[in-house]
């Protein structure tokens, strides 16, 4: 899977996490032989879609350079109940220590890589791109955004500082839609796109005139967003956004949007079954 | 709500999050006077239970000290569709550049508080506590040991370093489950109990006869739990763990066992509905 | 001067900055009482766009919170020499120990806005905006992005995180421009636009075919420029870069392209001449 | 070359420098395949002196420690147009993503060095040594100081905390000169020496008298200079300082002073014109 | 020796301690050639238990990863006058760069790992533990407590975090010592221990009707430990503190209390004799 | 007490120090009510050097800025058995979870400086400076060095940064005293003075002729000392070490040596017995 965030990234987030769960020092792991060496599997429980192989590797790198994993599968590959995803051998100690630091990482990144490939399956051949947003878990959401790609949907802006969308608050200020529009243009990077939510036909009428190149359309129903699409015809690219789920966005899809956003990607998590068992 | 971490942590993890959404600076506030007042109210959306106020306070506090937030609700209230969480006042720049990190912390930590009050309701009259588990989203391990106080249950250890679960394989390495145990009572530190995960009813004989005073029981069916509470009699404190989930807890439960902890509490969220609103 | 980075940044930026000038602490400050107060002021010696109030002011408050610091000048203004910038008073050590870093933050930033200004000068009237680059001192990105906008000029990207410029390379992977344009546009995430770079007329001609909006005319003379232009035809956004100086930038302007980008806005500095006069 | 910064530092350093290019991640490198090898080169187009290469070697390292990279030259080594400074080899990706930032260190620190070394030249033959100031680009300063020993100067203090340089606000304070100086001998921690500020000859005598060690000479002309020089008759170490130049260094150096301080070592930067080849 | 704290612990801090030692860098190594070996020993001056190999070895690592250090002795073991505890080889100027840190690590750490054998050989075959407490140097904590289990004692809660001691004014806030037990039963995660401290026969027989299972005896003389233990009857683990010291150990131990906590194994500090010698 | 670290590196120690007490929350603090207001006092119960107030007080502004804390006495300031250093009012959980740390940082250093002080006393009259050194606690350097000029000692060095010492190793490889002394001339920043460590009085004579202003004396018996005191004559400064204790420091000091550095000031810690009363 192409795309992974950098090296030095995620070296940082599994430092953070690993302090989260050994603090002081694993209290039970004393209990074991310094030098004695074992044998794991990581094995899916359920069908879905892998994400998380370097930020696994990471923490076992980070407890104990020494050991070797030998993975089964790669980020973005489906998998099914009983599948093997890696083996791991090393000192049993770290083994054990780094085991739930490992699996969180997995069940969550796949968990979300997992929903983010039922919605691109659901769209299949529309050529919608589905998107996520910036409603995403607190600390977690370059992974997360990751992750919908290894699902096969595709990111919106990362934060605030990487694209522009104007919302209802900016155009008042500006004092009309082409005003705002005018003003960001002169702000902007070079290199940065600027997109406006609009919630109406007439103000999408006003974006359009003012030569809006992304246009998000905010709530709109099936009806507005087929005619938002006739309007466009072609000049804006157009994205639909608010009350999608697993039912609706098929038929969204169809209206002939450029695409959809979807929030549910990423403010919800659902970990998928996974564990590590010891030879 | 008490037991909220320390200060600094919060102060930590919000600057980190901040740095997530803002990176190289909010590019669309610049579209915004620099100099103008708004207000603004965050709503619900739908009934829940509320957890996150001091992570979204001090939110603003790092982006603008002299946003005013007066708070109608606390951690742990229960809240319902239309309620008025807080009123916002101050710099429209700044509520806006903190607006989707503040939503994104009440959102996901009041997710958790919220299936937490459920399991601890259905369990309400039996004297069972319900614990959270390590399987948590990775970086937000406190928040959501937090979160699942404020829902009415409590927690089991923090991580590795503050209490001692002995599993098979210490058992293994040790020859048996009286060696664990022996060793780990001579290791621990002082004022940190230990608990034995024993898989079946010998197990837990063994377990029980060398003095242990908490015992893990791993997937235990409703039959063994109830034979497992007549066994102990009193001795060890019984927790049972695995295929747990809000049907099956109620009867769970009447087996009398002391404790029953859910991975579901914290290794899924779910996301409150809020959103903010400026007037 | 809108769009400062955002505060948590400039906080860490200067943290690091005074360590690197107070280390152990200020041995000389030592021979002062530690209860004297003393005013001062910071005095310009040449023309210049004044630029760095927000760190200078950072300084003292993360050295002693008592100092109160009067700007007579904000970011972006035109200053002169003689020109009082701001006037100090506080305690007399804390004065001393902050003075080498305030200076050494507004004349380098002076620096970067005042030559920026010039740039943005030669052009004025023309409509082409003159861009950064990403070729910029060590550490220093971010502040110099924002001193080339109180210069009045405007930024492309701040890294290769927020914008896409395919290059020779990229070109060469993907097989042909129109592959690497098609590439970039299944990844990109949304909101980001596309930019090409085109090293001749030929590859310019690919480009629009394969209808890109933003392209940047590496190393063209004047000549290819016009021509670059005429060839356009408003298709995209053209962006002129390489040989390019004080001299040169009005006749490139008068091509006709959009953007001409300037590596010499900061991987050059010339230190303003600024000094701090206690009263 | 001798005295680089420790490693740890330097470690540091490049962290930070990247993670202000990076960010969220190289966007464009994902157009590229994972695993391709390339070559480069990274050449110099004009005369210079080389200094950086433990900084360019260390982004490599931290972004893909697989590449290797072939120095053809050290820092502090004169570099002529044309030639290869290094040979580089690796994954393709890595290699474009470390490029500019390789190159950012290189060109600003040779800069340094390069100007430094012309310096050192001027007064060749006359045994002065040349120091730097703590009129630095803020955070770059551990880094220009080794630039300027790279370019055959010498280093001032390298901060507030390891040496004392008594100004004129110091003797207010203390009452007189020898007041100043007796004070600084008792609170200076052993193995630090003291130099004091002298405006006039009249403060120089009060110096001498007071038996220092270290004196600079602030903004004396040639005149006044050489006086200084006969006064002192090899009693204290002399520092020039003010309105020194590549024009009037050599004369300055040839009235006797020990040392010359030149603010503009460290607070310009003119970048030196490197680039990178992928063979 | 069993429990190292964890790996990415020990390189945080050895970093943060050769900060402090090498600042801006190591003036004097500049002297040397960058290019020689060399050869040196660790030896020990006096008897002493050995602590501290992990940090020793990890200052090496990180000044210097291509030095070899061959260890001759390991944490825990008693060491002799004229000992060698290790042979170093590799770059002379890194080598002496590390000398004092490494030093200063073995002599602090191998200090309260000798003062606490004493302690526990005073009180050997009695089977009481000797516990640490939370008086420690102010960011030696986590290693202090290793060095004491080096020392042949055990450790007490590490913080505040990690186990609950309830004292007077705790209980003072809920009203009596069976009301602050009940609360703490309620509040404390799974696997925490509780500990109340009594000053007073009374107040233990209030304990022990509340059921509690740790008590702290504070202050008590001998005949009140006597009487204390009798009065339990085996219910409650009894330690006993204040007033404890090297004398007096052995016959508080004999009263037949479990635990003994002392504030002199942490608080106070006794370097070993160590030096390196460069052959 | 003049001389303090700078107030960001003591907040960075306070943060990590409060880390290593707190963790994820003090457990025992929620057994109290958030909001009961209460007051204490530190009181001496020992003949000491007060040392610590800065650390003691940004403990408890990290931890309730709402603390109010009315200090009796300063750093420096000789202190009595059942003097009260401070009283301290506000909310009484955050004194209660604040209280260790703090009395661990005034223990500690109070420690140190009172040592100083009885070292420095006796030596007084004499003019002779008593030095410490770099065998410091790992992670308390500066901290120590503060609290040994409290006690009225000076400091020598910080570390290997800010002064040359060349020790034998630098000797040989530079062939002799004469070329070490030459080449440090050369290499050492403008403002740091060069000491040489000698062992025989022919080493001294060596030292002398190439010109040496400072001088260690290492492990010269009384009688090397005077001899070398009247070979000086004057012309270096002189510094004793090794086996100097408060027994024989003032014969030391009576030789006419210039310095006595001192290990034992900084390598060991013999705690002040202080305690917070609550009232």
């Amino acid at each position: 899977m192409s795309g992974l965030p950098e090296r030095s990234l995620i070296i940082g987030q599994v430092k953070q996490v690993l302090a989260e769960d050994l603090g002081s020092g694993d209290l039970t792991a004393r209990l074991l032989d310094e030098h004695v060496e074992a044998e794991a599997r990581i094995l899916c429980r359920e069908s879905a879609v892998l994400c998380g192989v370097a930020w696994a590797g990471e923490v076992y790198r980070q407890l104990d350079p020494a050991i070797v994993i030998d993975w089964q599968a790669a980020d973005g590959d489906s998998i099914v109940p009983g599948q093997i995803i890696c083996r791991l051998c090393g000192n049993s100690r770290s083994l054990l220590s780094g085991e739930r630091t490992v699996l969180n990482y997995l069940q969550t990144l796949s968990g979300t890589a997992t929903i983010a490939h039922r919605y691109a399956e659901a769209v299949s051949g529309t050529g919608v791109k589905i998107l996520d947003t910036r409603k995403t878990i607190p600390g977690l959401r370059l992974q997360q955004k990751y992750a919908v790609r290894c699902g096969g949907c595709h990111n919106h802006r990362v934060g605030l500082y990487d694209a522009i969308l104007i919302k209802e608050n900016h155009v008042q200020v500006a004092g009309s839609i082409a005003a705002a529009l005018k003003k960001a243009r002169e702000t902007v990077p070079a290199g940065v796109s600027i997109e406006i939510e609009v919630e109406s036909m007439s103000e999408l009428k006003e974006a359009l005139v003012a030569d809006a190149r992304r246009v998000l359309l905010d709530n709109f129903d099936l009806r507005m967003l087929s005619e938002a699409v006739k309007l466009n015809a072609g000049q804006a690219r157009l994205e639909a956004s608010g009350g999608v789920d697993l039912q609706t966005i098929r038929v969204i899809a169809e209206t002939g949007v450029d695409d959809i956003s979807v929030g549910a990607l990423t403010k919800n998590v659902r970990a998928v079954d996974l564990s590590m068992l010891f030879v």
